[in-house]
């Protein structure tokens, strides 16, 4: 079967300047202008990620790499090539990975990324997709999750909540914000949301061994978080602070930096401030009152 | 689990100096020489790969990262870091987890690599791991399978058959031996042997557009492919041929090149000439009769 979907995939895969070495052969070899590769791997599984009795498999291809790119997006790396790996199963195995390889091409070629190989298993258990992707830094070089400093105001892109009504499979991932941002303006410090704005935040705020204090009021709410709040009887907030699967950026600011970008608001994409990180460590929110409590870190935990 | 997972991996890895950034954050940096990076990924399943009940999951963790340190062997590349995914049963997951790691990194620290992140996944199914390796062009440059012409010798290191006794968990990449080589050498094409060697043969025949004649009594038999033969009736050579997992490499050497080889052995594993690359497609063999008929390029099919 291996043999046969790499013909089928060689037939749509266009010869990509930066393979110097393609699929085919024992590696893959990816020309990069600088000396440094960023590279990140993500794993998603039947039952835990998606279900394919509930959703297209070129939507579960297309999130595999979807989901690689926001890693991407949060270093600020310009995403360079994937390698795939697919587990399958023994029966439609061919017919399922030529379906995730089709929802996978199209953003692979919207973000101009080379495929440099893959491997395919077929066994008796459910599938399982794992990307890998290769990036180079770019503009100010890396954003880490490290370098957000007491002070530093929070922004973020984008809306947060009811990603499970869609978006989970839909998002863009903020490649192209990550990039523009990086290049004109002085960040210290970026993580995007997969499990949960509350949780990520207050990771990004660890990492940068400070705290984050929350103007819960002021958090964008998606359309999908009140919809899905009006069906399960939870606030739109609560599904905002914790649903996740966002894919959105958090980014730590210096003040007069982050009062430019959301005076012109540069990005297709709005902008928002949402509180500042603090000196004292953990997650707070203050509410429209000037209250202060703990924020639980609430999300998605593996 | 993964935050625990991830707490445990942290204190046994070292800093690695190719790290620009490490574990812990949205994607690693691996500082790299050159201006290119050799890529590869393997998976490796439970029932096709490896049984949990019948093998110690130090050496499945082993053997997943040797089969890609063999790929970078094949392309004659510097290997530098690894990125690993795992999927993990919901009993004793972090266990599992621990002896998968416990079993790489030896082989890591051998070999020098920078463990650049990874991805663990919990679910109702069997274990997974997949493991990407990255590298660089290193002596000559990457060693293609197209290379290869008709009148180049086909050497192989080692010795061949019956690597399901144990050397398909404990074999060490021929990593040194490729470098070594491609440095000192002038070597055409290359391949390793883990589907079999008359279907690894043939497969570095047909990507260069020639055939492949094998003189049948000069195959070098492992030990293994015997004992194996005594038990099963089949012969040592039929083992050695079509067992695969041998992660020996075969290599497409002018002649000239070959005897030179040949003579002054300068690996520690035996090289030994087993035929040529001729112009008609195809795989043949020749006995020591003189007797020239098809050799079917028999092995593992995915």
């Amino acid at each position: 079967m291996e043999s046969e979907f790499i013909a089928w995939l060689r037939e749509r895969l266009p010869a990509h300047p930066r393979l110097g070495i393609g699929v085919g052969d024992d590696a893959a070899l990816v020309r990069m202008d600088g000396s440094g590769v960023l590279v990140s791997v993500d794993v998603l599984t039947e039952g835990v990620d998606f279900r394919l009795s509930e959703v297209d498999p070129r939507r579960v291809g297309r999130k595999a790499l979807a989901v690689n790119l926001s890693d991407m997006a949060a270093m600020a790396a310009q995403p360079r090539a994937i390698v795939v790996g697919v587990v399958l199963p023994r029966t439609h195995g061919l017919e399922l990975a030529q379906q995730l390889a089709a929802g996978m091409i199209p953003l692979a070629e919207q973000f101009d990324l080379a495929f440099a190989g893959g491997d395919t298993n077929t066994w008796d258990g459910g599938p399982v997709i794992s990307v890998t992707i290769l990036g180079e830094p770019a503009g100010r070089g890396p954003l880490r999750r490290s370098g957000a400093r007491p002070g530093d105001i929070i922004l973020v892109t984008g809306s947060f909540g009811g990603s499970i009504l869609g978006h989970q499979f839909d998002f863009v991932p903020r490649v192209r914000e990550a990039l523009a941002l990086n290049a004109g303006y002085e960040l210290h410090a970026a993580i995007d949301v997969s499990d949960g704005l509350a949780l990520d935040l207050s990771r990004l705020a660890r990492e940068s061994q400070c705290g984050a204090l929350v103007r819960i009021d002021q958090v964008p709410i998606a359309d999908a978080a009140c919809e899905l709040a009006r069906r399960d009887g939870r606030s739109p907030l609560q599904h905002a602070l914790a649903d996740g699967e966002d894919f959105e950026l958090i980014l730590a600011v210096p003040p007069d930096e982050a009062q430019r970008l959301l005076a012109t608001q540069p990005l297709d994409v709005p902008l928002t401030a949402i509180g500042e990180f603090v000196a004292e460590p953990g997650l707070w929110q203050v509410d429209a009152a000037g209250q202060r409590t703990k924020l639980p870190a609430s999300g998605y935990e593996h």
